[in-house]
């Protein structure tokens, strides 16, 4: 048996997404982001997600008065801002015009789109879940816009094109080569080219 | 305004973790593990994290009977057994003989702490939330193993060890470089070096 260091339990989970979550509606609740990497896809049907966010962030209210919200996914050009939208708060500084990102209302939600991020899931709260030091906030995802270049000559969405950004330990990376597909292990390889 | 694509809502969160979960006792109930991409940090304080399984699959009741489960997180090298756990089921295959994995019980639980990966959250099911296609486990993390290699000089952990993978899409990726960490957007930048 190989030795293991063992270490008391915390938030170890990693890779995580980093996204930047929406609120506000931009008519009497000004637009808000808040970065957050404790979220996760939580059913395939219906679609939805779960956010994690302490009771004392500023979104948190916006989130449960307007009972929707966005999920940004950033590219890695979009690093720095979705750090510093994690450090500061909406309360003391307007960071969709401080980072110079356009934000209009979705198509399903009022909540805000972010124009400089390839993907937004627009998602309406279904469950409020308080756990501890955060409350967990599943929504179901309306709908989704896309950046039009992400879009492939079949029209299918190309992941590699949005070149998402992922979280881990504190760090944020861009992510690496592709190293398969769902299935893969066990697809049987086409036979050999048999030439006539 | 920036145009964008409208799709209906799917689960487009990206890149997600891709984790072996292991259940059982290796007792009345064998060791199982699988494969599971719906998962996410929900709580930093007690530590907590979700899984989002179908009610179909075999380590379902496992992990409901059990209240109990591991998630291990994979290096890029287990990439293939990562999908493969993923595309068969424990009710037809003993996964952790097929796939030569090690498997031993956890400090804090009874199931499987497998010994290829480098880091295990050792989880203890809190709540049980059915959403429809899926049911989302809630777990407080109760301990963790690590791979000594992972511990750097300082004591600390050094995740780029971990060599971790991520899925975005239906596809499995590494990492790529890190791009900067936590705060890194509004640390003041040492000043310069003064030579006397």
């Amino acid at each position: 048996m190989k030795e293991k260091v063992v270490w008391q339990g915390s938030t170890q989970l990693a890779p995580v997404p980093v996204v930047l979550v929406g609120c506000g509606n931009n008519t009497d609740i000004p637009y808000n982001l808040i970065t957050v990497a404790w979220a996760g896809t939580v059913c395939s049907d219906p679609a939805m997600l779960g956010i994690a966010i302490r009771p004392e962030r500023h979104s948190y209210g916006i989130i449960e008065k307007c009972g929707e919200f966005t999920v940004n996914l950033p590219s890695r050009r979009l690093a720095k801002t979705v750090d510093y939208c994690g450090v500061v708060s909406g309360r003391d500084v307007d960071k969709i015009k401080k980072c110079s990102l356009h934000a209009f209302p979705g198509k399903s939600v009022s909540a805000p789109v972010i124009e400089e991020c390839p993907i937004t899931l627009e998602c309406k709260l279904q469950n409020t879940i308080p756990l501890g030091s955060h409350t967990l906030f599943l929504g179901v995802i309306e709908a989704i816009q896309l950046d039009p270049e992400l879009i492939d000559p079949s029209g299918r969405m190309d992941i590699d094109r949005a070149d998402l950004l992922a979280y881990a330990h504190g760090h944020y990376y861009g992510l690496g080569e592709c190293i398969g597909h769902f299935g893969y292990s066990v697809r049987k390889k086409p036979g050999p080219v048999v030439r006539k």
